[in-house]
């Protein structure tokens, strides 16, 4: 199969720098959905049109080459003469003898079962469309049957009103034999208002010229939509989110309100994991079995292990929490934090590229950055790990069983060592050695005969 | 009034290692929904049918048993065998001379005013059935009248074209009278595709011994919905909520979004309380006259007085918030917090265990655990209690009108005294005397010629 | 023209001590958004009728009136006695020779559009009607009419089947001839069964009088709609936040979910802004171009430069936030927040009343208030500026460069000079000079022999 993906169209009405194909839904541009769900058809070929903020979207198809495994080419549109015009561009790189689906860049959820079915139905001489029954056809093309068999589409403005009736409607997505292809766009006309060739005039062709012309449906009017505004990619949001949410009820995840996720990458469920409202998740997330997701936590690349606990408000990021952790409310795991089983971490404190072993604790106020922290230690409130001199980072490390009173400052490089005790309030500077407590605490006190300031009249 | 509560189900489709009828709604297990709503139908006798997951069941049960006022009993299903086999093993338990209602395990909303409906229609002698009528009766067991009096319930597999079409649907749901019922469920057959015994055939028995079948109807459809999967568990927890919160709306009560409320508990609500979009309340919850809370906050078991005023993103557990304070953003108040009249706490800060008196404030980033915070108290930035030395906890005591700079420790246990001032960064490991100012402070020195760290190329 | 506001009701059902038109949609009161659409229309004349709630009322209209620009007046209806009595008490302050358009200070959305297009199918001699036809008009007033002419307005009780089927309905806002309403009105009867005057009953007259009934029709229901309880007043919210977020996505706006944005006030974007679930903005906000606002986000009266990046759960109010900063998450700017170009502030940080200049950063649990900062200054973790000694406030100058340790604390009045570093967990009660390092230090000590605290028994 040889695929053709239009993608050339500026999307004025998303009223944005950024073409439009490359627009974001679910945090992927609209075009790599395409491209994905093209990709699982194992195409031999697949063509994308680009025109329309060319150079981004040729950026954008570097990174599906990279992923190897399927032939991406990429053919200028330009001028933009229409659609037929658009899959003209492509003829040179496609294969005669494996049939040619057409997709669009802007048409996003179409899913691969559907578009299988597509291509089986077409087989390789039949003209193949992707029709869809809508409540409210005003404005598309009409598909017009006769003993039920698929004898031209019909456009609203030229349709008569016994066609304007008919609610089958043309998705654009086609499968089509390519030899024949070849034959029909060389013949298409240009003449009507837009001065553009039309893909769609090939089925009048097609019929012409006594090859069949066949439909297959996908499971909702969702999978044909496009995006031509901002209004419209909202839209189609909200339903891919939908699904997912329902995918996710389906496979066993208990959401507190289908309604309040949203998923931009892959999110895997074990089994009864439950997910609080307001909850975002990009990229890749694992949740393991018994993983509980408290209300308005985001979660980034992250992996989180059987019976961890993330309460409200967390924000997590190419982070790893073991199991039987408890995270939060108000935690910050930025990159390369890891946490082994039973690690305990509170409101307001912050991790960064370190390693907390099994059931060590930083319940408090705390940021523990470029640390590699021992199993059982406890990290007081407000400690702070100075990793940064305004020029180079540096670790520390607390070793097992250490005890880091509230409020120190570890300054880095520098150990705490097994079973250390930090006093209260120490600026850490030396390695703190093991199993004995360290300090750096002036004496307390009091101050006899002072005054209290007093409010300053202004 | 003996209740049958059927409850044995596996639950299969909710692919949890849970039993279906321990899945929580509103924070609350389902069967706990339906036990709580035959509770107030004050009955002789409760017998939970249960079977799958049994322990689990039977824990859950406790708890309503230790509640008191009510014969709570349970009896095993083993093998399961159908609906009207579920009965028969409550038929020991049941006082024949009170009619029977059978409720489900899974579903958890019919409300009390429906079922008293319901055994008022059936009174002692006849045989009731709450039936709804829906848009879409697909798959359900039809209410065929005759001259309006119900003469059978036919299942969609049995129905002829004309039944089909009848929108009255049976819910299960039924009140039967007791003697009758223990004779029909005795005659009952089990030669059916899946060899069970159906308490609905019961109805057909009903009408050959000329004992009257009568209806009483719910409010809407969602009280007889059943709960069989993860989706339809988030479709009732969308319908729950919604009814939670257009009661509150309808009391007076402000929402910025009745769609953006959860509510797992007892929310009871003052005059003129307005609350912001994204909150969750779970436990018992009390907001006073003029309260307002702020969006994305969560509160768990927690009372707060008239006029407080809870700013976006609290987290409040278990504590009690004093008249006219001022909570927030980012407060995270834990279990055993009092807080007095006109206290202020600000950003970052967490309280736990702590009584503060009126208006006393905390206002950025600290942490007060176990302390007694008397009235007019400033405690600063980046105050810390210390109440912790890795094996016990201590409590630190701050009498009225003390100030606490900036980024001090309070090692308990240790008291500071009435309108004591304690200097920025002061370690206090011994009590601070009244009125006077203590501080723990090392010499501010410059070092000459002194060179910034440069960065080191790697 | 002339504007009549009928604003006297009690609001009963709004159970609130608050009069009904001062309750806020979309964080103005209900009367506010009447007045401001009247306004528009630039009215010789202005008169709200006030009743209940008096003071509180005249109070609100203090505000409108300090804007200038236009007439003002209130006049008081006391007792109560229906609509058209309402009216007769503005009747003094009206210009005979402009029309009178009559509004409800409940009924908030109507659009400057209808009303002006109202006036105009009224014009100077035609009593005009906005009128709306609904799905559902149970219990409205309906328009009855002959050959297209509006005839009578017949209501719910009074009507006949054939009335009861018409779906065109009186919204009660009229724009009516100035001499002729005073005549209608002294003409009006009050023999109902409330012994109230009816507005009303004003069209009878008029086609009574030979005078030509016209009407003008809203956008939609909602335009009509009023507000009589927390339900309703919940409904419209939701209305007028759907219409302000598809305003925003057509105007090239990108909303991750247009039903989860609440904006109370006004929003003005730039190009390329993505707002992310959840978010709150009140008062005056602007974000210009490519400004991305992170989940859960609450900004109040703030200014977000180009290319900035605010991440979630910040919360921002009277602040100023500098082209391609990066905020948060968890980071709270307060009131007289500058921030320069390419600010960092991250988790956990507060800032007050302070200006910090291009390419500073504060990124980790720190409180800066009162402070004047400089560029490239880097505020190191836990670092706090000790602004208040408990009677009065004073600033720190960090100047340019400047580099300060972890958990310092800067006692207020104080300056770091340009390029100074402080050490970690500083205590600055004087001025660092430039260029130096500057600590206040003791000595790390290890405690030989030290015991560890033992977990007694209780």
């Amino acid at each position: 199969m040889n695929v053709v993906i239009l993608a050339a169209g500026m999307g004025k009405r998303m009223q944005s720098a950024l073409p439009k194909v490359l627009h974001p839904l679910a945090g992927k541009p609209l075009l790599s959905h395409v491209i994905d769900t093209a990709r699982s058809l194992a195409p031999a070929k697949l063509c994308v049109i680009y025109g329309h903020g060319g150079a981004a979207v040729l950026a954008a198809l570097d990174s599906h080459k990279a992923q190897g495994g399927i032939d991406i080419s990429a053919a200028l549109q330009e001028p933009q003469l229409g659609t037929g015009h658009a899959v003209m561009q492509a003829l040179p790189v496609l294969d005669d003898a494996a049939p040619t689906l057409v997709l669009y860049g802007d048409v996003p959820l179409t899913t691969a079962a559907s578009l299988r079915a597509l291509v089986e139905a077409a087989g390789r001489d039949k003209l193949g469309i992707l029709t869809v029954v809508q409540d409210d056809p005003f404005g598309l093309g009409r598909i017009v049957r006769q003993d039920g068999r698929i004898v031209r589409i019909v456009e609203e403005k030229d349709a008569n009103d016994e066609e304007r009736q008919i609610r089958e409607i043309n998705s654009g997505i086609m499968c089509i034999p390519t030899a024949r292809l070849k034959a029909w766009l060389g013949k298409l006309q240009n003449n009507n208002a837009q001065g553009e060739y039309y893909l769609t005039d090939i089925v009048a062709q097609a019929v012409a010229d006594g090859v069949e012309v066949v439909s297959a449906h996908p499971s909702g009017e969702w999978e044909v939509l496009g995006v031509n505004s901002k209004v419209q990619l909202a839209q189609l949001e909200r339903i891919h989110q939908a699904n997912l949410a329902r995918a996710l009820l389906e496979q066993g995840v208990t959401l507190m309100d289908p309604a309040r996720i949203d998923i931009r990458g892959e999110l895997v469920c074990g089994r009864d994991v439950t997910i609080d409202v307001g909850c975002v998740f990009e990229g890749n997330v694992e949740l393991a079995d018994g993983v509980t997701i408290g209300a308005h936590s985001v979660l980034v690349n992250a992996r989180i292990a059987a019976g961890a606990q993330i309460k409200p408000f967390c924000h997590i990021e190419q982070a790893v929490v073991g199991p039987a952790s408890v995270i939060g409310p108000y935690a910050r795991l930025r990159p390369g934090t890891e946490l082994g089983e039973d690690v305990h971490v509170g409101n307001f404190v912050e991790i960064k590229n370190s390693q907390v072993a099994a059931h060590s604790k930083a319940n408090h106020l705390a940021y523990v950055g470029d640390a590699t922290v021992g199993s059982r230690v406890n990290i007081g409130a407000g400690t702070i790990t100075c990793n940064y001199d305004g020029a180079n980072k540096f670790r520390t490390v607390i070793e097992d069983d250490a005890f880091i009173g509230s409020d120190s400052q570890l300054v880095a490089p520098v150990t705490v060592g097994a079973g250390a005790t930090i006093g209260a309030g120490t600026t850490l500077t030396k390695n703190a050695p093991a199993g004995k407590l360290t300090i750096s605490r002036p004496k307390q006190m009091t101050i006899e005969n002072w005054q209290r300031p007093v409010k300053v009249k202004k």
